[in-house]
Parts: structure tokens; C-alpha cells; sequence
């Protein structure tokens, strides 16, 4: 049985302060797709934007608000801070913490090995290691993660959000895996599955149930109805929603979708109108606004 | 029903120059594996390494020989060259052509529109076209794809060896699609067949038929078992072949699987004698060996 | 007269904390050597890997000990950590603040447009935008340079840290161009003085002063002695300096010329013993070890 | 004395054959800017798209018009038809040929050493090798360059288009450096010759004698006026024709400046009307049309 979680958005007013009501209604919105865990604080959550203070109270509301697992991210190329963040989310009773290798000074091999090291070694949670070499520069050498698999017991597994299926074929094909691998792209969620991923970590599940029955319908056999949902639906979302600059598209489509007129924090920028428009049309087709959700 | 097609590599002797018998040989043993259609002189061909009768006489030899449908690689940058192997192809009997993008000089998509439309008009044979970034420098655009489809009923398909399942679960996707499209990596076969791939075009066929057992147990939906050998066979093999530069670990275990002391054109090089040995391994735990083939 | 400016190293003990006294001494040195700057908490000076406190208390320290301009680096992803540093600076006294664009999650052009105008429109302070697309994922627009200059007055600047000579006499040939455009690397500041480049920040002067001996000879209108010294030190000591993951080669070899054993932070790994004797030998051959100091 | 090479353009009448009346006026006219040699068929003169026969004929016309220093771009991935035009430019009496490392198929660095090896040790003439990542997709290496050139007293040169300051200076500064190093990018030449460059291959050259003023003025020490050209004529030029697809500007501006018709060879497209416009302002401001011609 394979999970899908939800990578939450951090909801922000028009004047560029997170929201922290819509983020509690949209838990509550995310709980009813029945997904299997939610990652508050990744890339879609935008979390290189917030402050310290604004990191901490998301993570404790989403606490508050779910009982589902949570995968708290405690990224930050400063190992303390990864650290003091994994202190917090432990002590708030979260299951797992995430982390990326550390960014902006591009990395080596050695470089995350030693990074993830530490925070393993200092971390008293179970840890997913993040791979996104488009935002890290390098991608997380496969020997590095056997080696880690073999040497720590709390690495709980992988989000691999590369879009590169080979590599993601070879995390899975890893000897004596024990380690979770799971996929960090909705629209390669399906392929992902038939190798033998352990699950996906989707960001459309904000929105739209979609991918929840792609993971059902696979689950149950039924390919073909799996792949209908994932080449009609899923493929066409993810490309308007990426037809903005990341991650602007999926800010415009939930605000949307909760009928609020929400807002974006400096750097982001509101999609522009024919982007809009496109979206506005998705969620219409698909019954995703307010007035005329199932 | 789901299609294997295998990407000849022209043998060459110590010398270096072509080894036709050698290739006679091979073409019978491609077709006991019972793949769908043969495509010599593509990239695994080394066709830019090979001279405009070389070309020639490499199509005629693997026509005389199987029976099987022929795709010939006409590639070339001078359009006129292409055109003119198209009309040697099709004397000859061949069932298609296959051409990409011209290379070196990186063409912008409508550069690559002008060189597709004047091939189409001009070639009286079913076309396939064929994506590979990676030498070409760009990637076909999907809208172009879609435009060609419209317009030339002689575009029978696309072959796609990019490695981005994004983009070839958008040529999956296309409106209305009425071309083929064919996975160009072996190991990304099975992920694409669940998209609804009509096909792969699969460089291990020349040496091992594991890539056809993954086809067969997918189209009668053993998807288990085509996922275990994907895993367990066609992922290592693949790591094998192209643990030295492209194509040599595939001339190696070709020369070695069919028992002869094969050679490497310029500028191509024997692998160094670590991959040797771990190809050699590899065929001898497969039973790919002249020894002891099944 | 072009200008020469250091990004100052921070200096750390053997447990990876930051060794203030080091930087001290380091500042006092840099003095020495006439530069024009010192440009604290910049790549070199690992910002990304230091705490909140820690930028700060290195900023008070360095213009404590130092009378040359100060260009203090209050790079973030997130604005208001920005703005807040850049607060900081100003009440220290440093004369300009140095601003990235947003990190880690790629921003398009006009996401730079809008980080860097909340910047300038809050930072009461002259303001230098730095150009590092190898670590940001994409390069600050040419037109976005320009627009700023025209609507800012406190756009004091730009540094380039591409390696790219292109786009670096772009910037130099802005029509009316009245801001600074300083070359970020050492081996390219001679050919971009000849072009007409302000001056350049140079990692070098951490430890050696050969950088501004190139300046001076060019500014002397000494070409050939300036080529001389570029081609035979500048070149070769950047190197060995890059021939380790940047940038541990600057940390050992800045150790190694102050006479001390200092330390690496996570996840910042000392090189390997292969690099270290080549830059031992270097440092000797120019007498920059302590005991052979000129 | 640096060197000023034009590569030259291969001009086209409108139903795209090679027009070699237009091409010996060409010639004619470049002889007239007083240049110190010519390369026919290299990337600027779209060598991949032409004929075995078309290539020969250009290079016997060029030999013909004149009596400057012929730089025979003989450029194949096929090793044999590198080592047969090699032979057909040694008996029209060429100074030198140019051959860049195969390419479609991305070589490795031994790929390239083979290959250049064979051409070094079978061509009976001086050979300059050329590199040109962007289309070739790697680099030729450096110690591969140094160890040619102990090798190979036939290897006259480089010729280095990959717009890397940094990789250009360390061909530079190559240690017993014999042999000479071309740039090849017209706006990096200025840049270049005060690294020690040898010259230039200055694809403006085919229409404007720009390049070569900035030349002079840089080897009779009078670098400001070098600069003022280089910044206020060259970079803007280089700027319009990198406008459209390479090389269509060039072949845009090549018309006009002769006051023909011309043509574009399938792939290459006419620029859009907006580059056109822009490039006859350009050229009408800079008296390179006919009428006004200096």
C-alpha cells in the first residue's frame, strides 16, 4: 500500500503575511483527501521565505489541526539551525523530519555526506533526505544514500523530486533496501509506483483529490484506470500549474480553490492573467471551486 | 500490443572497418529473440562515424537478411543527404525511416520544423522522428510534434531517448494522437508502458532478449514480474553499458556475447578493464555467453 | 583608479565555531595590502552557514578593526531578514550592504525585479547586487540592471561572479551607465579591466596581495607586467584554490598563511592531502607562508 | 602582431545552392579589410550542411580569389572523410586546416585524443583543433592539448568559441606554450589579446573591418580606443546577429552589406522582421551598406 502526502502550501494574506486560518481550513480540506501524511515547510511551502518564528508557528499548527503523520521540514544550509528545528519538531510530536542538503555554496559528494551525517547523527527522529538538484545543484550520489541506510537507523527514507526516473529507478532498485523511496512529482507518480515506489509526495493533493485515486487505482490493479486519471488529469494540472514561475501557480489554484484572494510573498509573483485564466478553467472542469465541490 | 524494436550496432572488425558477416550474424540472432523491427545506423549504429556506401550497403545487408520491419536511421544535417538515403530506403524495401533534428549547429524549434516538414514532403515513406537532446543540443517541442502530426499522414511516430518521462508522458498525451510513440532508454521501457507507450526502441536487445520477457509479462499484466527484471536485470545491464562513454560498453558485450574479437572504430575506445570485467560477470551470470546461450 | 576589494573569510576553530581573534588578525592583514574594501559575509564568507548572531557579530567586528569601506553582505531568501541586516549594517556604519537574488527556489526575472526593488526601496543605505547564477540558478537580467539603475539612486553597484566575459562587458557597456561593475573573479579581473570594469573582489587577498600588483601595473598602463603576473600566479593559485570544493582550498590556504591550524564547518571538508601539498608549495614558492612573509 | 582570421561565410542565392559568384566577391571584399587569413567551412560557414562536393568547391573558389593564409575547416566525425578533405587542402595548397572533435555522439576526453591523433598523425599539413563545447558538447581538455602539442609538431593551434574567459586564459598560460591561440568570439578578443592571444576568428569580419581597428589599436598599445570600439561597435553587433538562431544573423547582415538577395539553406530561417530592422539601422549607421560604403 503506497502513501501520498501532501507537501502543504504555506497560505499567505494580501499583504504577504502568512495566514495561518486558511492554513488550518486547508489541513482540514487535505485530511479529507484521506492522504497518509502531510510535509508542511518544503519547496512548495516556501519555506527558504519565512522566518524562524513563522517556520515554528506553522509547524505546531499543523500539529494542532491533524492527527495524520507529519514530515516536518527542517531545511537550512546552516547545520544548527537544521538541528534546532528537528529539536522543535520531535518535542511537538511530529513522526518524521526532512532535510536537504545544504544549498546556495553548491555541495560535493563529501560535502552532503557529511552534512547528513551530522544531522542524523543529531537528530532524534526519523529523517527523510530530500533530493531537488535543480534548487541544490548536485543530486545525492546513490552510494552516499546505501551507505547512510546501512549506518543510521533513523533514516526513515527518500524524496526524490529530481524528475530524473532513472535515478529514481536506481534508489529503488538499491541491494537489501530498507529505506522508503518516494516520488516528489505528481506527474511521474505512476510510473513511479509500477517500478515500486513506496509513494509520492504530491503537491496537487492541496487541491484536488486526483492523485489520490491514481495511488487507488494502481493499488487495486486497475492500471489502465490509473492511467487515464494520470495522462487526462494530472498531466494537464501539473502543466499549468508549472506554466508560472514555481511555485506561483499553486498559491493562485488553492486560493482559488478556497474562494479566498490571497496573497504572495516577496519574490513570488501572481500568475499573470492568461495563466490565470487556464487554471480558473481546470478548476471549473474538474469541480475544484468552492461552490461546486463534490 | 506493445512493440520492440532493436537499434543495430554496427559491428566492426580489429581493424576497424564494418564486419559485415559479423552483422549478418547478428541480425539472425536479433531475430530468434523475436523483437518487432530492426533499426540500423541510429545512434548505437554510429552512423556519424560512417561513411555515405558504408551507410548504404549496412542498410542492404540487414534488408537481404531478416524479414522484420526496418527502420532506417537517415540521419543526417545536410537535408538533401537525407532525402537521398530516404529514396535508397524505400528502393530497398524498407518499412520506415527514422531522422532527427539536424545537429552541431543547435537549431531553434523552427529550424527544426523546416528541417522535419522538407523531409516529410519529401520522403515517400512512413517517418519516424526521433528525439535526443542530448546530442542534438534541444528537444523537439511538443507543439511541433503535435503540428507535424496534423499536416504529413507519412509521420508514423516519434522515438524519444531524452531520459524525461515529463516529456514523453506529453507525447503520451498529445490530442487526439494518432502517431506512435516508442521509449528510446531500456530501462525506462516499463515506466512508459504503463503511460501507454506503443513501444521501445531497446539497445540491449542486441545482446540479451530480458528486455523483451519485460514487454511480454507487462502486455499480459504480470506487471510484478516485468518490474522485478526491470529492476533486477535491465537497470544493472544499463549501468553496465554505459559505465564506459557511449557506445563501447554495448560493442564490448556485443563482440563478447557473440564470441568474436570485434573492433572500435575512431574515435571510439575499448572500455578499460574494470568494466570488461564487470560486463564479463554480467553475461556469465545472464548465460549471455557463446558457451552457454540458451 | 579601480578598486580592489577582499570577501573577507570567516575563519573557524578546529570545532568549526568561528574564531573571532583569527578574523582580527585576518582584517588587520588585508589592511596591509591596500585594498579598497572588505566585503564580509559574502560566498566565500560561507553566510549561508552562519547563524543569525554570528553575521552580525562578524559585521561589528570587522568595522571595529577596519577604516577601508565596508561592503557587508546581508544576502537572504527571505526579504525581511534582508532588510533587517541591512538595518544592522547601516547603524554599524559600513558604507554599502551587498544583495543576492533569492536562493534555492529559482526565481525568474521578475521575482529578482520585485526582491531586489523591496531591497532598495527599504535599505537606507548604497546597495551592491551580486551576480552569482551558479549558485541562484539564474543570472540577474541586463534590462533589470538597467531599469534599477534608472529608478534607484542608492543602486550603487554590481558584482559579477559569473566567469562569463560576455555578460560582464554587457554590463560595462550599459548606455549611461553610472552605477559600478566589479568582476568576481580573481583570474578574469585583468581582462575586465581592460574593458573598463571599477575594480574587482577578489578572493586571493585574503592571503596575497599579487591581485592588486596586477591592478596597479594595469592602471599604471604596465599591461604586459600585469599579464605577466596574471598568467603565471593569478591563474595558477586560482587553481589550486578551486581544485577543492569551494571553498575549503581558501580556508586551508588562508590557515596555512596565517600560521594556524583552524577548522572546517559542517559541511565544509578540509582537502584532501594531494591539493594541500600543492598549495603548500605554492604558498612557499611566494613566500606567503608566516615565516617568509615579506 | 596578433592575427585577424574571417570565417568565412558560405553565401546562399534564394533557392538555397551555394552562390559562388556572391562568395568571390566575398572574398574580394574581406581581402580588402586587410585581414590575415580565411576559414572556409567552419560552423559560421554551416560546413554540416553541405555536400562532400559543395565543401570541395568552396575551398577551391577561396584558394583561387586569394593569396591570404587559408584556414581549411575540414570538420567531420568520420575520421576518414577529416582525413581525405585533409588531403584535398594540402594539394589546393591551404596554409592549415581546423578540425573540431566529433561530434552527435558526445565524445569523452580519451574519444577526443583518438581522434585528434589520427587526424594529427595523417594530414600532411598544419593542423589548428577547435573547440566549440556548445556544439560539440565537451570540452577539449587541456592536458589533452598540452600533450598534442609535445606530440605533434603539425599542431599549429587552437581555436577556442566556447566563451569561457577562464578556460581561454589557460590555454594561454599552458607552460612552453608553442603553439598560438585563436579566440573565437569577435567581442572576447579585446579581453583575449591582453591575456597574450595570438588573434582572433572574427565571424564580423565578413562584413565590417571593426574588429580589425580594435586589433590595431590594441597592438599599437592604444587600448582606450581599442575599448571604446570594442564596447560601443562590437558588443551591439555581436548582440543583433546572436539575435536570431545562429547563424541567420550573420547570413541577414551578409546580404545587405553586399547588396543581395540571398538565400537560406534548409534548416536556417530568415530572421524576423524586428532583427532585420534592427540590423539595417545598425548597418545604415555604420556605412556597411552599399551606396555608402567607405
Amino acid at each position: 500500500m503506497s502513501r501520498i502526502i501532501t507537501p502543504l502550501l504555506t497560505a499567505f494574506r494580501r499583504n504577504g503575511e502568512v495566514d495561518y486560518e486558511l492554513m488550518d481550513a486547508l489541513v482540514e480540506k487535505i485530511d479529507s483527501f484521506h492522504v497518509d501524511g502531510i510535509f508542511p515547510l518544503g519547496s512548495t511551502g516556501v519555506f527558504p521565505w519565512l522566518s524562524y518564528d513563522e517556520r515554528k508557528r506553522v509547524l505546531s499548527i499543523v500539529r494542532e489541526k491533524t492527527k495524520t503523520s507529519i514530515y516536518a521540514g527542517i531545511e537550512s544550509s546552516n547545520i544548527k539551525e537544521v538541528i534546532e528545528y528537528g529539536k522543535y519538531a520531535r518535542d511537538l510530536g511530529c513522526e518524521y523530519v526532512v532535510v536537504t542538503p545544504p544549498y546556495y555554496i553548491t555541495p560535493g559528494p563529501d560535502e552532503i555526506g557529511s552534512f547528513f551525517r551530522t544531522a542524523l547523527e543529531s537528530i532524534d527522529l526519523n529523517v527523510f533526505i530530500y533530493n531537488i538538484p535543480q534548487f541544490v545543484g548536485t543530486s545525492i550520489p546513490l552510494q552516499l544514500v546505501e551507505n547512510l541506510s546501512r549506518n543510521f537507523s533513523n533514516l526513515a527514507g527518500v524524496k526524490d523530486s529530481s524528475k530524473d526516473i532513472r535515478y529514481f529507478s536506481r534508489l529503488i532498485s538499491m541491494p537489501d533496501r530498507k529505506i522508503k523511496v518516494y516520488q516528489g512529482q505528481d506527474d511521474i507518480l505512476l510510473p513511479s509506483l509500477v517500478l515500486g515506489a513506496d509513494g509520492g509526495v504530491c503537491g496537487t493533493s492541496n487541491i484536488s483529490d486526483a492523485i489520490v485515486s491514481v495511488r487507488d487505482h494502481f493499488d487495486n490493479g486497475e492500471i489502465k484506470k490509473a492511467s487515464e486519471i494520470d495522462i487526462n488529469v494530472i498531466n494537464h494540472f501539473m502543466d499549468l500549474l508549472n506554466s508560472a514561475t514555481f511555485p506561483s501557480g499553486y498559491y493562485y489554484a488553492l486560493y482559488r480553490s478556497m474562494g479566498v484572494d490571497g496573497g504572495y510573498r516577496v519574490p513570488m509573483i501572481e500568475p499573470e492573467d492568461a495563466v490565470k485564466k487556464s487554471i480558473d478553467r481546470f478548476l471549473r472542469d474538474h469541480e475544484l471551486l468552492p461552490g461546486n465541490k463534490r
